[in-house]
């Protein structure tokens, strides 16, 4: 939480960080500290035990103002960016501005630099920093502030669960359109057409429209064998058949800057058996590892659980495939269970075997295992879930069943 | 163009050069050298003078195999970096990824790290990779990615064309909308109901729906007294009324990952003298600014005439409110005259007062002069053209026009 950043800069024995980027959009490092949105982005100034100082362009000031997590707020233009812009050019003039006002903030001990920026042009950035005599330092992973974002406010969770309302009325929406096409000959029928993958993915998006929300990362809506991909996001062309799989994963975020991301896995009408394999395995996996989660279960516990499971079933898991070596898409349970989510689509923490992190209350993941037959089809349910202290509470509510 | 990476290399005595990312989405660099869009990302390699290897997660070869740019593709699992991740942790797993990747490919000299990574943990990768013994370099702007950016082939503008024909379709067919609306006492009806921008802004997203565009960066369509703040995106509950300036800019990406920009302004029905001769200087200096546009023009001269035509209409411009150092929006031209667009919507060439550098064939630029007036209202009109040898080419067609 925000309040983190002040205990883990003293533990780490930081006096100085510095936020910065061009927009805050795909910056969520500066999103958060900033408390939201601003078009140019800004440069972000904290000294241990200190408010914050920011710097905006003057044409987001009040942007920033009517924000309000940060109380002091400067422009570039005070700080004269112009000038030194046209005395030392665009590239120098950053860090001698960035120089300036750490100077005047009193900031002298070791520095770290944050925010998604080009790597090329931070590293140079660093090293003129450095050649000014700046102890700038990086950041192994969890940076102070992935440790920050990873557990989140009720704040935050208010803002994540009502893009989670809004998503869960999207899919609802489109599954009752879905249930409610006219059938004919195993083909659905929308209007005077066949349905495909593309226009169903027209539909999400207008519904997208009607909730204010955006889909950055697209959308999958993937059928029959492009839903064994779990990364395909289905083939605009393709027809929507009777009995065939649909893997319909949405993830979208709103102008909050929080996301969302929720998959439900059905047939049209009747299901074949294997089908209902895949879906009861994968079904049974998920509730089994939601009922593991707690604060202070390690994450790996529940994708081994989830493992477990689809392996007694007869199918393949990540496990295997590590031991192996398998380079290409295989069968059966061929990613993680689940990852954060927040101001992005996926972060700490990760469900997975490489991390033992404890969860923590406060936290939100995605529980998602899957199955994957290719040339068949997938099978995949997903629920973002917030951490508590016994146990998790779901932050949408779609109903999981096999047969629209 | 992608081909003059190698020449910059040389240039710039380069041995190496890594382009890595977890994702494409926010990642141009990456997503320019893969060709295309990638859920996970990768890592890229080049060697001077050599083809480039990528390194992309399993789930990714198949799609990364199809965009065809590079055609050396390997997984993380070629290099066994899940035993890595297991043997020394996520945080150095991925530098001994590089390290190992890098002594295959021979490379030995100085070498670049390029991508949109999180700065803390990019200098963290920056430093291990020294501790290993690797002569790693920052780049001031423009990097050599920039540089081969900034100068479109013709298939890229190609792409921008085809984003420039739907934004057109959108705004027209808005345009149109607002043109046909039933007009009673000053308020413009759609169906039963008051057009608000709200429902405005739904009919947008519902339209970029239908044409597979996206706007990450949202839109804007701000009337009155907000059209006089460049960036406000507009209030959505506030009233379309007859006779007011409202300014519509949009800035949708594609899936092609490449992105348009254009603004118009306009009132419905009479527009008073004031307005009118707000757009008759905005429209005056956008042209004149297009007619000066050519191969080798220096992009400062295109912004200076465009204040000239400003100021001598009785408006300031940015070369008043550097010199009186103002903080706070100010009224008149308060911005740059444009920018590039490609798979950022701001990149280089800017044509600002700032940047002297010489406009060159095959860039794409917005032409975007605006005048503001706090308390009354914005015009702004832009269009998104690509520099020819003698001249410029719009890349898409809307009518310039203040009333509808």
């Amino acid at each position: 939480m925000l309040n983190d950043i002040d205990a883990e800069m003293q533990r780490r024995h930081i006096d100085g960080m510095v936020v910065l980027g061009d927009t805050t959009l795909s910056n969520p490092d500066l999103t958060y500290v900033v408390g939201g949105s601003l078009a140019r982005g800004g440069i972000y100034f904290k000294r241990v035990s200190q408010s914050p100082l920011l710097l905006t362009s003057s044409l987001d000031i009040q942007k920033a103002r009517k924000l309000g997590r940060v109380k002091k707020i400067q422009t570039y233009t005070d700080h004269d960016f112009e000038k030194l812009t046209m005395q030392y050019g665009r590239t120098e003039a950053y860090p001698r501005l960035i120089n300036h006002v750490l100077k005047e903030l009193g900031i002298e001990g070791k520095i770290v630099l944050a925010g998604r920026n080009d790597l090329a042009s931070g590293i140079h950035l660093f090293s003129t920093l450095r050649t000014f005599g700046r102890d700038i330092t990086g950041e192994a992973s969890p940076t102070i502030l992935e440790h920050a974002r990873e557990t989140k406010s009720s704040e935050e969770i208010t803002k994540i669960r009502t893009v989670g309302t809004k998503t869960a009325r999207v899919v609802n929406s489109v599954l009752d359109i879905l249930k409610d096409a006219k059938r004919k000959h195993g083909h659905l029928w929308i209007g005077k057409k066949h349905a495909t993958v593309g226009s169903i993915r027209k539909l999400i998006a207008t519904r997208f429209a009607m909730e204010n929300l955006t889909a950055p990362e697209g959308t999958i809506f993937a059928t029959g064998g492009s839903s064994a991909d779990p990364h395909s996001s289905g083939i605009p062309s393709a027809e929507i058949k009777e009995g065939r799989l649909i893997v319909f994963d949405i993830f979208p975020q709103s102008e909050s800057g929080y996301w969302f991301d929720l998959t439900r896995s059905f047939t049209i009408g009747k299901a074949d058996r294997k089908a209902r394999h895949m879906f009861e395995a994968v079904n049974e996996a998920q509730d089994a590892a939601l009922g593991l989660l707690r604060d202070g279960l390690p994450g790996d516990e529940a994708m081994s659980r989830a493992c477990d499971i689809i392996e007694r079933n007869g199918f393949r898991t990540l496990r295997d495939i590590y031991q192996r070596k398998m380079s290409e898409p295989a069968s059966g349970f061929v990613h993680s269970l689940g990852h954060g989510v927040g101001l992005t689509i996926g972060e700490r923490p990760y469900l997975t075997f490489q991390v033992k992190d404890r969860l923590r209350k406060g936290q939100v993941v995605t529980v998602e295992p899957g199955v994957y037959l290719p040339g068949f089809g997938g099978v995949r349910i997903e629920d973002t879930v917030t951490i508590t202290e016994r146990g998790y509470r779901n932050l949408s509510h779609v109903p999981k069943m096999l047969e629209l």
